[in-house]
């Protein structure tokens, strides 16, 4: 119980020890992915192997495709390993360009990537579903490649860090006047009925999420649009929420201390988030 | 020989390793320094340890600047240890926010913080001070905190290999048109005869060379103005260079292939480069 994957072995995570010349420790110079494990069963794998597999090419680190695809027996074994076959958890993924002698540009060629895989138990909320959560704004101080699931995460440390000390869930980027994101999470706004989000751009993640609740909210007759939100149009919209792999659809009730249209999760969210749970669990969503 | 600090013990390099969960490895949250050995000692300790500790106060990583005040010590005794009493070398030191279960918030009070700090022998190269060096320059991607020294440093990577791929040494970063540093150096532009460089702000990192050019040009006499240079100034001016604690001042000869000035490092910038030498070296700048 508790193993970890790392460059090979399977072994207790206490036991899991990198150099300090890892290129992730001392460069943030790695990609990771976080994906969900429903009654032993990774959901969305193929989107989330497409990701990780597209962010080690934009950065160059060498682990092809195919090695992320071998990730997958990876996976199921930390699930088989970790008595993970029943309820909920998550397997936390990510690749560094390994170890070698501190130079900003890349290290030799043959340099093995250290690869990580971890898994966690998880209980989702139920609270968090049927009550919905506190937001902040904060400005989105973040770097011009959010696309990228880089772990040069300080910006979302320290944005998420700021809603944890307000008693807040999460916290909202704002650049340029607009509503980018959350620190974990993307954000959307229901705003005349419609469901709106900021489109892909090398500003959000592109999060595999957002992209099965736009499916699910068109699947039953939500209009959609990917389109920005002022934070004007922020701020006047009856509903906001946030979806995530960790956070499914999660109402916005209390947005920097002022109610969310009614101040309970409002009827569209409700429909899209019945949607997405569908999905995600199957018809068994109910039980959930 | 080559034993490294790290949470209190010296040990060989190899044998140095840190937990998977550490959150410089998981989200690059930590603060770093470089510092300069030169005959077994450290240049410009205070105004090193003085960043430090601005830094991991700004991210608030509970690392005080009396314990970065200790690691003056620690830096000591890695110079004895090592054999770097002469010569010259240089020490690198990291403070992460230590191990941790993930979560992007952070961990519980109490968690102690990663230290890290490890010597590497150093020759300055005599070439790059006396015929200068290639450039490129690329946009910059980087966050909106860039005066702090974090270990976020993807777009800093990204540049210099992009950089060393077109054989030159540095990658100038050009933002809103403006040049505003190299990926681990300060850029200078002579105009008019006036030595430029942007100012002090988020954007850029105050470095501790950069201040000692800006005082050591001025005490020779070279008119100095932090105001920013466009990227159309940038490449009109007769001489270019970059300042850096491993780099000292570092004439620009070629810029994204086009001749800067005659080609060979200018006359403002030898003065200044002397200068800055007299204060790195004291009296016996000659000899290096």
């Amino acid at each position: 119980m508790n193993s970890v994957f790392l460059n090979g072995a399977y072994l207790p995570k206490d036991q899991a020890r990198i150099s300090v010349d890892d290129r992730g420790f001392v460069f943030g110079d790695g990609i990771y992915e976080v994906v969900r494990i429903i009654e032993g069963r990774i959901f969305a794998w193929g989107e989330h192997a497409a990701r990780m597999a597209r962010g080690l090419d934009a950065v160059r680190i060498p682990f092809s495709a195919s090695d992320v695809a071998g990730l997958e027996a990876v996976c199921n074994t930390l699930i088989a390993d970790n008595d993970l076959q029943s309820g909920e958890a998550t397997v936390y993924f990510q690749v560094s360009r390994g170890a070698a002698p501190r130079t900003h540009y890349f290290p030799p060629a043959g340099t093995p990537p250290t690869v990580y895989a971890a898994p966690s138990r998880f209980t989702p909320s139920r609270d968090m579903r049927e009550k919905g959560v506190k937001a902040i704004t904060v400005p989105d101080l973040r770097w011009a490649r959010c696309d990228l699931k880089t772990v040069n995460l300080m910006g979302a440390v320290l944005a998420r860090q700021a809603a944890h000390e307000s008693g807040a869930y999460e916290a909202l980027m704002i650049r340029d006047g607009m509503m980018m994101e959350g620190a974990a999470t993307n954000a959307f706004a229901v705003i005349d009925g419609v469901v709106r989000t900021y489109p892909l751009s090398n500003y959000i993640l592109p999060g595999i999420t957002r992209q099965y609740v736009l499916d699910a909210a068109r699947d039953v007759g939500v209009p959609v649009s990917e389109e920005p939100v002022t934070q004007a149009q922020m701020f006047a919209a009856p509903e906001l929420f946030i979806v995530g792999t960790t956070t499914d659809v999660a109402p916005i009730v209390l947005l920097d201390g002022k109610t969310v249209g009614s101040g309970s999760p409002g009827p569209v969210t409700k429909k899209v988030q019945a949607a997405f749970l569908a999905r995600l669990y199957g018809s068994a969503a109910v039980a959930h």
